[in-house]
């Protein structure tokens, strides 16, 4: 019997200290909100640091309140004898740099100022994400890390494979990419268009307005959710179903179960999110190339000391098969330890946050090794 | 040596006469945009109806004016010894009702008015504009005809072989479906939110204004073009390079090539097309099936007398060759005469706008049988 974790309360670390971005500029002090599970061991050595994807938060698994009606964005993954099975290992997960649930974004105040930074927060790299949770490691003593984590999470867990081969033993790498397509970065762009668009984005300065970006960040999060998921899952779930009649009003209202679909997810999104976190955060992932641009894949590579597992889905169009693949290619190329796994799934690029039978069967395979 | 259409004049046929629609509305009268091409033969039975896909227009051959730095939309298809071989026929092509090039539409002055339809033009659907077409080839005397068209064109010449059988002897659909997935209506549907949203859209009232829905259409047309091109063509003609530097700016400005060139295909886009016409028109291909969501596509099609060709492309992912198979395996059910080309093309669902050579081929030797 698989066992939820308990509650657990967001944390918060204020890092008073320089942040120096990849673009050159800084950020004078951040906080970065984190949640861990389990208990990190006397060696400090049993880490697991899980990265959330573009949308995600530091709340992972178990409940903040007893009231809370969902749990955790990869609950499933995490907890007593689950995949990341906090009986051995201590997990910590955080918000990203430049998010909106707690750690340091453009929705936060600047410092000593009740002026939010908007539009002056600096554009940051999946890098600058990278040292922000490396201080987070460091401040909780956590000496050797595995890393894991889907789609920009899975991003993350490279860069960290990379950036600190000492610190990282294993690297888990779900329906991710080493750098984005032109197709995927399209997709990004026209959301970022969306948002700054939109009359009520007022250049980043909307906070304090009656008037928010909710159309613009609505239609963004729905061209996104439409890479999520796979035309056939679609398909199935609401093929051209009318949505509450049975023919259309021939007008421009919702005729459609997929119109509505979309457009409650677009609804729901603006009451959690932040349209600047969704530019800042889109653009990072958008910018980040494991190989800088410059080297080869496997040639980056070499410098990793971490096994790796790769897992990809088959239905995933958004981050498909082929770029986890050209990942594990560079790694064998670079004579590295690498897993890899294509899993059958209808669940497109979303199947990382449903899937979780297959995964959890190869992670802990996959972990075992490292015992 | 293939020649050319020399120079060209769009005509306009008016009617004066209530159609009414598949809503219940009416339109009280209208206008046709179209060409010619050739000459309609003593028997009047050697046309070619071609249709336009969803921003098209009638001018599909040729030049309207000397100076003209472009052809129609089809030249390459349309003239002496090409596919449509204008030594042999008639070949006949209009603006879509609803359109915004000639044809009545939204932007259209209400009769006796001076007053734009705006959103008070009624909704139409694809079965309507084949009464307009047919009022057009009524007029010209048409008995018999080959109907013929790509992406939203082909879902016009399916409907004429199911509405007018005994007019239709050929039937081609090129890059085609019976009906949309859930897949292509999400993607219109975040087109149509984006009009929708332009604080300029003004409820569609915004011919007399000096602001236009352009961020709105043009964010729509972003979108759609991406659907039209195939990942690996997007990657292959852009991978990741920046647009005019080596390295991001570190802003929400351009950085990829691939961003240019989507804001180029929205600002290109505004200046020739109409906001409203765009609801209007996806709008009749989103309600569109063929089997009208009550039969089975194979009964839809016993009634049928034409000779059907049906082409796909390999690279196509918004209509995918699954759709024209059914469409195919349906015609076989009905024992109809259906010949199926899939063709191998990088140019994803604008290959019916670029592959000509092997297009030619395949069409000149389909209606060879029809001598």
């Amino acid at each position: 019997m698989e066992k939820n974790i308990g509650i657990v309360q967001t944390e918060y670390l204020d890092v008073k200290e320089e942040l120096i971005l990849q673009s050159g500029k800084t950020l004078p002090e951040y906080t970065v909100a984190y949640e861990t599970y389990g208990e990190l061991s006397e060696a400090k050595d049993n880490a697991i640091l899980v990265s959330h994807a573009l949308t995600g938060d530091a709340h992972a698994a178990g409940k903040n309140a007893e009231a809370d009606s969902k749990f955790g964005w990869w609950n499933e993954m995490i907890g007593p004898d689950k995949a990341f099975d906090t009986n051995k290992y201590f997990v910590i997960s955080s918000n990203i740099l430049g998010g909106c649930s707690g750690t340091t974004g453009p929705s936060s105040f600047k410092p000593n100022s009740n002026e939010r930074y908007g539009l002056d927060f600096p554009v940051i790299t999946i890098e600058d994400t990278i040292e922000v949770q490396k201080k987070l490691l460091d401040y909780l003593g956590v000496k050797k890390v595995i890393v894991a984590g889907g789609s920009m999470g899975g991003m993350q867990a490279l860069e960290w494979s990379i950036k600190y081969p000492e610190c990282v033993c294993a690297c888990i790498v779900i329906a991710s990419t080493s750098k984005l397509s032109a197709q995927s970065i399209a997709f990004n762009a026209v959301g970022r268009n969306a948002i700054l668009s939109d009359p009520n984005f007022n250049n980043g300065n909307y906070y304090d307005s009656q008037k928010q970006p909710e159309r613009g960040l609505a239609i963004a999060r729905m061209v996104g959710h439409i890479t999520y998921l796979c035309e056939d899952a679609m398909q199935n779930k609401f093929a051209r179903r009318f949505q509450n009649k049975d023919k259309p009003d021939f007008d421009f209202n919702v005729d459609f179960q997929v119109e509505s679909y979309l457009e409650h997810q677009g609804q729901v999104f603006v009451d959690r999110f932040d349209a600047n976190s969704y530019l800042y955060i889109t653009k990072a992932v958008d910018l980040y190339d494991a190989a800088q641009g410059v080297y080869s894949l496997d040639e980056t590579f070499k410098k990793t000391k971490a096994k790796f597992l790769v897992m990809s889905f088959t239905t995933d169009w958004l981050f498909p098969t082929a770029q986890s693949k050209e990942i594990v290619n560079a790694l064998i190329k670079a004579q590295k330890d690498v897993s890899f796994c294509e899993i059958e799934s209808p669940c497109g690029h979303d199947a990382f946050l449903l899937e979780f039978e297959t995964q959890t069967k190869i992670i802990k395979s996959f972990l075992g090794e490292h015992g």
